[in-house]
């Protein structure tokens, strides 16, 4: 029932845990990450097994609330999500591991980001899948760019296809529906890359995996650079009135999200992406002119950040 | 294509609207609502039309953030809230007309209300609903009997068996499912009254009416009761992270708002339900022996509040 390629995925995703939290804690300075380690009900409840590890940051100078989640789960999956994943209606068996993070910094000069790859075997089909976004409060145009290029080389290290049909994908999966706009200024987003072409399946696992050990060079930079600053309250609020969209995108829309609920995931470590704080405020509008305004123009038009 | 009962529910439900929001205003003392007239696309998207009066309230003395929407809309069904609504896969028909609110204070001392009163007329077939329920953050034994039993007699005017009933609806209704929790304290909550009883149906309009106009006796002598208090940071603290539990049930399981996202209702006036501000902490449990700690208990295990 097992894949070849689990075992190193696991494995692999597990490290790639470990060397994000260093690099995150020293560049906090003052937090460090603390651990749980979890398992799922197992065979009692008749179908599920697995866990995981979760590691999350709160209250740091700079993360305010952050989490790294590593799982591996398998069971049968319900057959609503097997048919939504496969087409089947079967309750399905399914493998699946993953290190998902989000990282929620008290500035609003420094960008939230969210970062996740997964493995995926499902009914005898592999895939893997992955993504990174970022979600400003601020526009520094450099660091939006830094951020695409950096993404975009570690794409084209593997397909020059990747970056251009992972960056849509970006911006289409992370769009906020109900409001017409997304959830930052994307970066990119893949799922099922191996599905349909299983001989392929070990070059895809590279991409994933470099793009994990990525991760750090596509953030770290811009944290350094940004965290010292002073900020405004006027930054600050629109910061949680943002942070209030990304609450709406992750408990209306997140796959993840979903997936994690439906198959009865430890609720701790699904919901470890909430930021500590979030506004609502009816009917607003950024004012006129405003840097607000400018970014949220952003988010409801998608720009091209590498040439 | 209308129903006889349509209009004077519509003028009732407005009326309802302003009389708490009159009430509302006086006991807060600072802010007043503001008001918002909307109309939905029409007929120029084939299907939808109708609109409403949304009120707002925000940054008063006692009131942090509250809203009072009236509607009246109507068009055809996406096929998928036809069949959850009727069991029928066709795009039906249908006219809604109802008046809802959520009041957030700022004092955590205060709690939070949600109430609704709703009619339906889908496909030929016509019904009530309704609810209203409460979410304390510090327990005030006395304030929930006396809520309890407001609903108990209003609801024993018109019938002995709709206090009993529409309170174990509340608690199941109002259930975070992932938390295992109740948002609040209860209340009552009932839906579809009359849809297989058509005859009954002006006796169910009596009884929601009275729904209505009683809210103001429910909640107006907590908050004056409260409003004055100081109140501790752990309290507000606590207050926040409900908050966030309340922002998970709407998103997640609230039916009035899919049924606004679903049938692309006014964005701003289906989330005027949520609050000015709301927490999230990774693997939060309140201190043993502590007030939050008891309150938690009760949401777990919903309570009888009237003998």
């Amino acid at each position: 029932m097992s894949h070849p390629l689990l075992k190193e995925c696991c494995e692999t995703f597990k490290e790639v845990q470990d060397t994000i939290c260093k690099a995150l804690e020293r560049c906090d300075g003052g937090a460090s990450f603390s651990e749980d380690i979890w398992f799922r009900p197992g065979e009692t409840s008749g179908m599920d097994g697995g866990g995981g590890i979760t590691k999350v940051i709160a209250n740091g100078d700079v993360i305010e609330k952050g989490g790294v989640n590593f799982s591996y789960v398998h069971g049968t999956l319900p057959e609503d999500m097997s048919f939504h994943l496969t087409g089947k209606k079967d309750a399905l068996p399914f493998h699946a591991t993953g290190t998902s993070l989000v990282i929620h910094p008290r500035s609003p000069l420094v960008p939230t980001i969210h970062a996740n790859i997964r493995f995926l075997y499902i009914d005898n089909t592999a895939w893997f899948g992955g993504g990174v976004d970022l979600t400003p409060y601020v526009l520094f145009e450099e660091d939006v760019i830094h951020f695409h290029n950096g993404l975009k080389k570690i794409c084209d290290a593997h397909s020059p296809d990747y970056y251009p049909l992972f960056k849509k994908n970006c911006d289409e999966y992370f769009f906020i529906r109900h409001r017409g706009e997304t959830r930052g200024v994307g970066g990119i987003f893949y799922d099922y890359l191996g599905k349909d072409h299983p001989t392929s399946l070990t070059a895809y696992k590279d991409f994933t995996f470099a793009l994990g050990a990525g991760f750090n060079d596509l953030y770290i930079p811009i944290v350094e650079k940004r965290k010292g600053l002073t900020w405004t309250v006027d930054q600050k609020n629109f910061q949680l009135l943002r942070r209030g969209r990304y609450v709406e995108f992750n408990l209306l829309y997140d796959r993840g999200t979903l997936f994690g609920l439906k198959t009865s995931g430890r609720i701790e470590s699904i919901f470890m992406s909430l930021p500590q704080h979030a506004s609502w405020e009816y009917n607003y509008t950024p004012p006129p002119g405003s840097p607000e305004e400018k970014l949220s123009e952003i988010f409801k038009n998608p720009r091209n950040w590498v040439s």
